[in-house]
């Protein structure tokens, strides 16, 4: 199994005006493949997938590739609204160089099961690369079930998912019936606060936003995990959650830019990012909203 | 106004094999046109804009202008996940000779009130072309309020709304408010079946997916609208409805593959279209689905 | 049929220490019968049926038979979690006399289409009223389909519909079914500025909470409409749809405490009610909000 | 803290005609009690309190104490719609011997959060018992933000929280606030198949309706925690989800009928309930559903 382990969804530094900002990216992912992450994820959710057009995906993903120089495997979103546009953003994925695929649910128009199980399928038929399933109805507002993934899993066509679901309960369910059928399927969660329980539940990794700010709380549990120091899992979780709160303390915002904005602002107080622009139609944090967040990361010990 | 009476959403016919069906294309615009339509809608959510990539867009817009000639005005959707690259869209909608644009609330991405005006704002300020906002909660998640829409309007950023939100009371209260302000915001309707209602409620006019099967119906209901007929409003209504049951009367099917899908076939049986066939991954009606579609269109006597 | 026409959802006036004011309810009854309305709901969504319990609903069933006496038919809500107590209520209203009753599909409890019907069919045997479906999904988050109201009006279960869905396609498809079949179906709009939009959609009727503040308008637009006279039917809307803006204007407030919050605010600002209490755990306007109920009222003219 | 570890949510049996089934319910009481759980709560949502009326409630709360015997402390739900009834419900436990009640927000009418507040501060003032909120957003279509929590169990309102609303990310936030600012508030977990988490997160125990089938694997869950073996609990859990299987593997039922319909045939299947009779208007499991149930019992070794 290639991708276990924490695999962090890579946050994307503009410059003030917008553009990429290359060398930001760059300190940005030495310093959790530094910290001994076991893959990363660009052009997820937090990596601003969905802000960015061809060109700058192209951009990205090429620097992460060049970046990353096969330390660590890399996994590429290629979120779009439907399948023709996905197929696209995969093959440009596959001709850089990534590691594997990450598709959600079609989105916008409304589909039901049949269609978006065609919808994997036709994605992983035409690019020769591993396929992951990013399963996050808040965004999408489709629910994976487990019968679905299982299905897609048993047929070949999906090598793992990335639950942002919210539903432990059903990604309980999901871990024991792929451990049951001894199926080859990579269950990873997103979500930062209980990766803990994830980890509980089988889960084969993490890919933790937060991971962006502090990698080596991810990776120090991840190890934890491996040999079996539950305590340590927790305690380590307690502190991540901690530091999560940087999404909490803002005022007046709210989603993208209260999280992916705490985000960008933490990482500029840390000096790995030089702004923390955010995409339009998005405002960075600013003012009092950038001093809260220096709170949480003074009271976490991450900044002085 | 310009954008007043019917403006219907153009339905894109594909060939067996996933092209666009140019000839069908022109079939239909000009169906509608020489039915008496008053402006035309294409790359709408029914116009299949989201299963459209980059190129199929610009085939779509080219060929829709280049049939319609003049004889109406042309909407063009610029839709998509967030304003980057609706903005890239709209260019390309202004550079291929589109009368106005189309844009709904950035979705994906949960953003809030404050980015959903600067998407606009920014949208508005790139491309000099009437902007409508398309208010379509079951496909972006967000339902455009009447306050953000006024607000949108009195700046002149909005030059209309094509409301497909299911709020009947939110919009009989957007109408009333735009018209004690007198503000210059075209107001149209895109529920098929209570364009009578829309009307009694001082919509603008009706931008109805049925109209690619029955575009008579709907012209004739605007125009018993402008005489004051409203008895003739509501009986036409009826026979529309009775029509729109073919989105109803399949099985198996659900949303986009229930709804367009019906549309398409109705307009193949019709002669109107070559093929009934889906973008993917929606597959055509096929057997007894196609079979029933042709029965409603037989029981209001379209069809033999 | 019995019930066409107007039929306001009574509003439960309260005295400052919450006990029903009587005076106040007989004040508001009265005016309403002498507007000249169909018939009378009590203990509707309105009429805080779920802020009552059974001792005060059946002092509020007492006193409205009473008052009323016969001049109008009264319905009577028998909403409730679950079947058992909706019977309970619905033999306590057959005891004090009322003409029909009203229960909504089961809340709280996660029920699917077999036991709803089930529930409406339990009731039904129990108690020898007719019977409406309450479809109000805003508060019971299932809506009732046409299918399943069919279903259960050929059987003889259901004798109407208040409608309260926000579902006005859905009502479309429902009336015409039920013409083409000519089932005994009694459908009336609960939504009060689109009620013209309802007639145009062959509604029996409505029931329209804001009757209580003004009565004589819905009752001029249904006498409008069974003259044929839709300009004024629309005219009449428009004027109501000015009045209800009542519930928009408050800060501060949300849902229940806002809407009917508001109506009582409205009634004691007319005199009708002795004060605008309202039901625990909702508080009453006061202060800038009643002052705002008070400026829409002065500028439809009901106030000086 | 009184209510700590285990406190199964108590079904409730019924005789085929519906009638509460007396030696069934001790059976089942007394089965929990010899397993070591530290308590019981009757009339939840699994203890179809939305089912009983009145006089069913008292005989619950009645046979409940007469049997527990202070064996264990009794939390009894006192679930209605909105705040009078509640409070009426919990003067009968109070004078029935109830250790604590339980609340959840109130619902049908569209209450904010201020409402919301204000109806658990008059429960409270009602009525000297402690009050236990009941965080149950899929039945009361609310959720109860960590902020509104902490307000009330810093003002002595709540004394715990049965969260129940799948959101263990709000969850972990809501023990590392209640931990960090030392407040006395017993956080329990509704959530069967992820205890384990929950436990990782801090939960001061469960209340799992799945404890009624097996309430040992829970019992010996919570020890195995208390030891600090965790590699334990997450054995246990695994084992738990397997048999939570039977919630899932029925046909042609959805949510309540499922759910607590599998738990009653589970308990008929074992012998501790003498029917799976279910309250009006949901029918009992039948045939191959019942059979499905048998094969999971079996499966995980609770039948032969």
């Amino acid at each position: 199994m290639k991708f276990r382990g924490v695999v962090p969804p890579v946050v994307t530094p503009l410059t003030a005006d917008g553009a990429l900002d290359v060398v930001s990216f760059e300190r940005s992912i030495n310093r959790m493949i530094d910290a001994g992450v076991d893959g990363l994820f660009v052009l997820g959710s937090s990596g601003e997938v969905v802000f960015s057009d061809d060109a700058r995906r192209r951009e990205v993903i090429e620097n992460a590739i060049r970046i990353v120089a096969g330390r660590v495997p890399v996994m590429v979103g290629v979120i779009d609204m439907t399948t023709k546009r996905c197929i696209e953003h995969a093959r440009v994925a596959k001709e850089l160089g990534a590691d594997a695929i990450v598709a959600t649910a079609p989105f916008y128009a409304i589909l039901g099961p049949k269609e978006i199980k065609r919808h994997f399928r036709l994605i992983h038929d035409a690019v020769d690369l591993p396929l992951f399933a990013y399963d996050i109805p808040v965004c999408v507002h489709t629910k994976l079930s487990p019968a679905l993934i299982l299905e897609l899993a048993r047929d070949g066509v999906l090598a793992g998912v990335k639950d942002s679901s919210g539903d432990d309960v059903s990604f309980r369910f999901l871990t024991q019936a792929r451990d049951e059928e001894g199926l080859d399927l990579v269950l990873l969660s997103g979500h930062e606060v209980v990766v803990d329980g994830a980890y509980m539940s089988h889960a084969d990794g993490s890919v933790p936003g937060l991971a962006n700010v502090d990698p080596v709380v991810y990776v120090e549990q991840w190890r934890a995990y491996q040999e079996g120091d539950w305590d340590r899992v927790r305690e380590l979780q307690d502190q991540a959650t901690r530091l999560m709160r940087i999404v909490q303390v803002t005022s007046g915002e709210t989603g993208y830019a209260a999280g992916v904005g705490a985000f960008k602002t933490a990482l500029m107080l840390l000096g790995v990012f030089e702004t923390n622009t955010m995409p339009e139609p998005v405002l960075a944090l600013e003012g009092e909203n950038v001093e809260a967040v220096a709170q949480v990361l003074r009271s976490v010990g991450l900044l002085k």
